[in-house]
């Protein structure tokens, strides 16, 4: 198992990516190159003392593709960039996976471009594994994007249902098609549309629509929806549980004695807790879709996350989902006439 | 000031909806008419000796708008509903204002169909109040329609900066576009055209995209997007905060003695921030862009939050905020030639 990290994406790049891949050699059976500034990535390693003990190589490349720039444009033009040279040794065998926490777009458009679809699949989706009480819920397409046709849903959603059953362990798991309401009938064309397709399927376990209050309650395995809504929605619960963390901080700090020494008791109780919630442990979303495993890393990783993402990672490759969504789309009677593109 | 109150919409209805009608008449200088099924409304104040002291009133009407039902289809034929007939007392000028807790979709359609649309409004909007560590952030559309063109989201910006200036008393508000990142290039096509339209705008305050993590945080005094993603998010929203404090009260219970003494200790503090953060607090969200005050109130609304909403519809009456939006208008350059209807 090889994985291509893409050292320079992320806001924590390289440091924290560099430290993460070498904590995951050290856990996990798999190899890792780290992508990108050589002088740069041996910086970091030269304070890790064992690192060559590991199968732990360096790639160097010269170009970074910014946050700011244009997704398609940036991967056409920077060749030598650290994504695309990534996701190129996928292209080429020399990897089984690319993982970068750099800009999405980039990302994704490097994995279109290259790797290209699935044939089949209209538009590649990113999968967003939520923590709930109940397990994982997947949310996709969480932003790879936007002004998707119906059928570009159901095939997010029999992308989810798949990696949600081989990688995740889920059976039969429940699918549901992010809604205004539980009827039919509610919504926006795009949804009233995905649920007449959804409602006909025999392959997978179309359980209706899913309002914003079910995505926490883990009542559903795999939610989908268009990448505009998917993506304000994560951005959306990541602020919410921030400031209502931090705010309850803050209450504690301006609260008397007792409130501060009941807050300190209570300690071990809520770290446990938000070590539940905590999406880091969780890492990294797949781009389903693309004929190659793609991980996508948040943002703001450090290299615990990058560390869970490369977990993911080799969790998904040894899945053969790939395999698995390409059978799936060979059933002719999958999808209706003519929504096939 | 004399209210119509659907006192047969809601979860809790009628009783939560009779009593805190009773509530608000105590509380504020407004009469009220309880629209509704009479002997039910009187079997709920029987329990209340004193009502009869206050300005409260029963208009009774023999029909119900039932969750499920098509909104514009009932409210057509059910001319003898709770929810149609206090609507058309305000059409007749034998009140000021209306308030249901009822199908959204109900409301909503009697408002259109009843009071029928501000000239140079295409679609109204639900501008749901947001509680923030830095006060109340406006979202709108959180419901009323889905499959808004640029110029609906455009009408709904000048709308809930009016109302975020007139009524919640902020000087210049800032308004957002929700949108997945902060570029003017980002989006769908919606939130693209949106964005030019607003940008050349002299009369808001238009601060750029917002994204979802800007939503909890207050930056931004009122954020517009779609009625799908607002009711979304706002969903997502309620469903989230319940299941963290769910989970925080399950670590309790399964925690140890310290853990629950630590709680107990914590608790008023907790309280305090939970009232804070409490959107029954302001219990009631305005429908801004039809010809007359109309209020949407939760449909899990106590008699706290009803209270709370006819507060809310009282500030919204005196504030003229219709008069404004009606002037701003009339202002020509305000919407681009061919983008009003």
């Amino acid at each position: 198992m090889k994985i291509a990290v893409d050292a320079m994406g992320g806001d924590n790049a390289p440091e924290q990516i560099v430290k993460g891949a070498l904590e995951a050699v050290k856990k996990y059976s798999c190899e890792i190159i780290l992508v990108g500034d050589e002088s740069k990535i041996r910086e970091v390693l030269r304070e890790e003392n064992d690192w060559e003990k590991f199968p732990l190589t360096i790639k160097h490349t010269t170009e970074i593709i910014e946050m700011g720039e244009h997704p398609a444009d940036a991967v056409r033009n920077k060749k030598n960039s650290s994504v695309v040279v990534a996701t190129k040794m996928v292209k080429d065998g020399e990897c089984d996976a690319v993982l970068s926490a750099g800009s999405t777009g980039a990302a994704v458009a490097a994995a279109q471009l290259i790797l290209k679809r699935i044939h089949g699949i209209g538009r590649p989706a990113i999968a967003t594994p939520i923590p709930t009480p109940k397990g994982v819920t997947l949310l996709l397409d969480s932003g790879a994007n936007v002004d998707s046709k119906p059928e570009h849903l159901v095939q997010s959603g029999i992308m989810g249902a798949l990696y949600a059953e081989h990688v995740l362990g889920k059976k039969n798991p429940k699918v549901g098609l992010l809604n205004i309401g539980e009827e039919e009938t509610k919504g926006n064309e795009q949804a009233k549309e995905t649920y007449q397709i959804f409602k006909n399927m025999k392959t997978i376990n179309f359980a209706g629509n899913a309002e914003g209050r079910d995505i926490p309650t883990g009542d559903f395995d795999v939610i989908v929806c268009d990448g505009f809504v998917g993506n304000v929605v994560l951005k959306f619960g990541e602020g919410l549980a921030n400031t209502i963390f931090k705010l309850i901080k803050e209450s504690i700090d301006n609260g008397g004695l007792a409130a501060k020494l009941g807050a300190m008791m209570l300690m071990p109780t809520l770290k446990d807790l938000a070590k539940r919630l905590d999406a880091s442990e969780y890492g990294g979303a797949p781009l389903l879709g693309v004929n190659g495993y793609c991980i996508i890393a948040h943002g703001s990783s450090d290299s615990k996350s990058i560390c869970s993402a490369i977990g993911v990672a080799n969790g998904y490759i040894q899945s053969n989902v790939l395999g698995h969504i390409k059978s799936a789309l060979e059933q002719e009677e999958l999808l209706p006439k003519g929504k096939r593109d």
